[in-house]
């Protein structure tokens, strides 16, 4: 499986993104799931994939073939972010259909799900989850992430910290805990995660780390998220009964 | 759907569970999903039921039923609580099947799973979660909970903060925390919450608790939990580039 997770804030755009495949408990490999394409100064776009893995491969071949041809639509071309939420989900459509008509095994599915953001220059930055089916949604606008894959271990958190008015950091720290949660309830989600910093209206590929399960600061995450949570719960309200003092102990009789 | 969770510790058993049942979105009901059978002093049960309602509702009558007949297994004769677990499991498949050749209807489901909880006079307290096939299994011993139905949100919390040395009130409440986690990140949980803490050894019925959304205890706990998730965010390290220190404005030129 995989988890993936984008937010769409005031300042701009946010992205996290496991990195396990499998396909089968003996087939564990690690693949990066965060793929950018870009003019810098122009537009820039970020794609997350979940599902099958020769599904979002080809298709992510494809959208760089297609930057090369000048007469077919493409991520240079599109005017407008939904027209490349569009132009995705009709790639990701037929590279389904193709799979699917290659390998007919029973359980085989070539399904692949994106989140795709971005901005081209004069247009606000947008956030688009697209479907298997090919059709897209933006992310709700009071609670602005959209999620693909093991998605609802690290809900929670997102829908306790998530707003508009975040800070890019703030949001990547709380993608970070999303996913930290995530990985330590659920093995199919693996190191490395790749997390990507976008500014509004820089239209430049923004910042991009790469964290392995050492990586200092996601380290340093992780081992002050487990110590607050603790320290969080320890204070949490006591029931009535735990309240009244104990009985005194029983005294020696006076003699 | 449902959220239940039931928890083993040294000292006892603890058992959380919502009551929002739904057959679409316009049959939105409130039934109690924990059910209780025992003998004061000899041996008590607690039972908590996910899947088809109809089901789980004739396997409790089932269950009660038989506690009336003296020649045939049932909660008060068992000996041990895996003989409990057995004969409930052959209960709820004999239901399934029943169910399944009334109605045919496509993505009609007759399943349902539960958890079974107890202590028999003279044996340890146990915990077993049931298949809608019928077998079941025990509570892992570093982290010794079960969970049925929408089990994915409140998990990361119980992995977190579950372990055998917890008091059961801490237990309640970390199963309280993950109730709540759960209802707020998926409509189809909801109030009110039923709670039970059960002393090992007593043989008694425990200490149960039904709280509605108004609850005074339950209104404390989730403020308190909203309120230390966002301080532990809050607290959490920096990135390098937050860290170095913003240049000083610009000083008007010294005339």
């Amino acid at each position: 499986m995989t988890y993936c997770v984008a937010v769409s804030l005031d300042q701009g755009l946010v992205f996290a993104s496991d990195s396990r495949t499998n396909a089968g408990v003996d087939q564990l490999s690690a693949y990066s799931k965060m793929h950018t394409f870009g003019l810098d100064g122009v537009r820039q776009f970020v794609l997350l994939s979940a599902g099958n893995l020769a599904t979002t491969q080809a298709v992510v071949t494809q959208i760089r073939r297609d930057m090369d041809q000048a007469n077919i639509p493409n991520l240079c071309s599109v005017e407008h972010m939904s027209d490349a939420a569009e132009y995705l989900g009709a790639l990701s459509r037929n590279q389904q259909v193709k799979q699917s008509g290659v390998a007919a095994t029973t359980g085989f599915s070539p399904e692949a799900t994106f989140i795709l953001g971005g901005q081209i220059s004069g247009q606000p930055h947008a956030l688009f989850l697209i479907y298997p089916e090919g059709n897209y949604i933006t992310a709700p606008e009071q609670s602005p992430y959209l999620q693909i894959g093991e998605s609802k271990y690290g809900k929670p958190i997102l829908d306790r910290i998530i707003e508009p008015g975040l800070s890019l950091e703030d949001a990547a720290r709380c993608a970070l805990v999303s996913m930290d949660s995530t990985m330590h309830s659920n093995a199919t989600v693996g190191p490395p995660v790749d997390l990507l910093l976008y500014q509004a209206n820089t239209l430049l590929p923004g910042t991009r780390l790469s964290m392995e399960e050492e990586d200092e600061y996601y380290r340093m995450i992780r081992a002050a998220w487990a110590d607050h949570v603790k320290q969080a719960f320890a204070s949490l309200p006591r029931f009535d009964w735990e309240l009244s003092p104990a009985p005194p102990p029983p005294q020696p009789p006076v003699v």
